[in-house]
């Protein structure tokens, strides 16, 4: 993967770009530090891009792997061009093996997919790209709306809670929790936005705070252990987080320290909106107890910059999401309406 | 300050070591990576050494300051035998001052102070030695007797979570927390030692690891977001902790985060033992309310070893400790003996 400099200045809504047949990500490890471009050539790098969290965030996962089919296309057409259709399997196995927990990313190559079986013999290009800027701009679209209606759920001026990122950087633009906290803030309502470091990769520390300092969006730091103490103390009305995928039943996963922020919220009254486009949503999960989990290294905790914190021959237990059963969520907001107190009922509903 | 190599090896049990009229204190900010003892040869130097984090933990704070003490007669004798008394008050207002959570430096001061004023004419170091090391012994054998009284409580074999470093590293010796833990352990009753890294200062990761490693112990660490989400999944009977300070209606001032873990662990049904010496407690604070919690520079979340991780202009909110109701503690643990259930009559009558 080869690092370049773009001639667009680095831009959360522009965290992924496609030009000159070639996909661009922002590389959100290096964030707030270095605003670089990877230039990504094979489905296959994109793939090594999504594990190695180059990019995340249910979403952006899914819109990147949907250009990433293009790639993939692009390469097995020129090779093949009678049977370019088989020859992307093998880039379409490797995508979808990237990461387990964000549902976008099989939602996304399913689609393109579904594309490519209607496609008749010829140049595929333009028309998966096509379809690839669909699902991002339709992405971008349904931020919007949930940006208006999540807003809605905020009634009064309030400062909130945030976790991990779920802005425009985990998404095709604007963002589902950010998105939200954007709108809301707009009409007036939002006093501060506290973000939880999001331990162990701090996203955010490095992403929602940089994402919010650039919109002008007052935004404090906290230790993941100090919201509950924090919302103890009052004046804070909702917690706002996105999600990798909601089972049918309405449970949440999520960045890990989600669910014991959820817990903390209904001891103190504090509601829980999850924003989410429908993408996330996988009917074939029943419940959160059929959500993979994904587990990352140990080394995630117990080194920093490659150097170690711990002396050895200390463990880690460190899976990066978690589930949220959907009693501890107020509302599920997505593009298509909003689930109050979510059940399958309403989300089949809100799905239909 | 200067760095010395001890002869003794570094020992989280001898972390805080007298010899030769000199006060030598093994540099807990340099765990693990580095273990170098720190030599303070006046009271100034140990409030310096207190403040910037080389001695931390609660009972600890309280011996290494009656050890300072010792330290400011000398000097003030030296330079005035008919004046000693005077020439160190300001010693000890700067001792007290030191950081404003934990009682047990108020304690300890308090205690030195009241020999001091008994002591006649005449070179009081001996007498004030003596006592600064009965302080310390004191807090071992208090930690030794809570270690039994504490593992009687847990009754089977089970996981246990705890938070920040309630260790020997924290104490004289032996631990409250991690006392308990370790008598637990001996008993057969300890099947894992879930350590919550403790952001921000990572005293999990650093201190609690690097003791129970060299105890055998079996210790696995987890990001402070994920304990919910661990209890969650079972195994757990208890979160064991320490204190800074206890109210007398047995509310609990403990490290960022135990306030959440605590909240968490009532959903679950999972009991929190809450492990401290008497020294601990403050009679005059009538609830947590009365309890002064330290907030530090917001720089401790936003650097890491001195280099920004967040971009300019985010603020962060850092509290060091919260306070967790008695209404969520289900044991408090002393070497007086155990309140279940504490409340404003148990405690004062384990005080009595």
């Amino acid at each position: 993967m080869k690092s370049i400099a773009l001639d667009i200045r680095a831009d959360a809504d522009h965290a992924i770009v496609w030009r000159n047949q070639r996909l661009y990500l922002l590389d959100q490890r290096a964030l707030p530090r270095e605003e670089k471009y990877l230039e990504l050539r094979s489905a296959g790098h994109t793939a090594t891009a999504i594990r190695d969290m180059v990019v995340r965030g249910a979403p952006a996962i899914g819109i990147s792997a949907a250009y990433a089919v293009v790639l993939a296309a692009q390469q097995s057409y020129a090779k093949s061009p009678r049977n370019w259709k088989r020859g992307i399997q093998e880039d379409l196995s490797c995508l979808a093996a990237a990461r387990p927990t964000a549902v976008n990313l099989s939602w996304a190559l399913q689609r393109m997919q579904a594309l490519i079986d209607r496609l008749p013999a010829g140049e595929p290009v333009a028309e998966l790209l096509a379809e690839a800027r669909a699902i991002h701009q339709e992405d971008v679209a349904a931020n919007r709306a949930m940006g208006e209606l999540g807003a809605a759920l905020i009634e009064q001026r309030t400062s909130v809670i945030t976790h991990c990122n779920a802005g425009a950087l985990a998404t095709g633009g604007y963002g589902t929790a950010l998105g939200v906290i954007r709108s809301a803030y707009a009409a007036g309502r939002i006093e501060l936005v506290y973000a939880d470091e999001t331990r162990p990769w701090l996203q955010g520390t490095r992403l929602t705070a940089w994402e919010l300092v650039r919109d002008g969006i007052p935004v404090a730091l906290l230790a993941d252990g100090a919201a509950a103490s924090r919302m103890a103390q009052g004046g804070i009305e909702w917690v706002v987080v996105g999600s990798d995928r909601i089972a049918a039943n309405g449970d949440v996963a999520n960045k890990i320290g989600t669910y014991g922020l959820a817990v903390a919220a209904r001891y103190h009254g504090v509601r829980v909106m999850v924003v989410a486009p429908t993408s996330t949503v996988d009917m074939s999960a029943a419940s959160g107890a059929d959500i993979p989990i994904e587990t990352r290294d140990p080394g995630e905790l117990l080194n920093w910059s490659g150097r170690a914190l711990s002396p050895p021959g200390v463990g880690a237990w460190n899976p990066v999401f978690d589930v949220t059963p959907a009693a501890l969520v107020d509302a599920i907001v997505t593009e298509k309406g909003v689930a109050l107190s979510p059940d399958a009922k309403k989300i089949e509903r809100l799905m239909a």
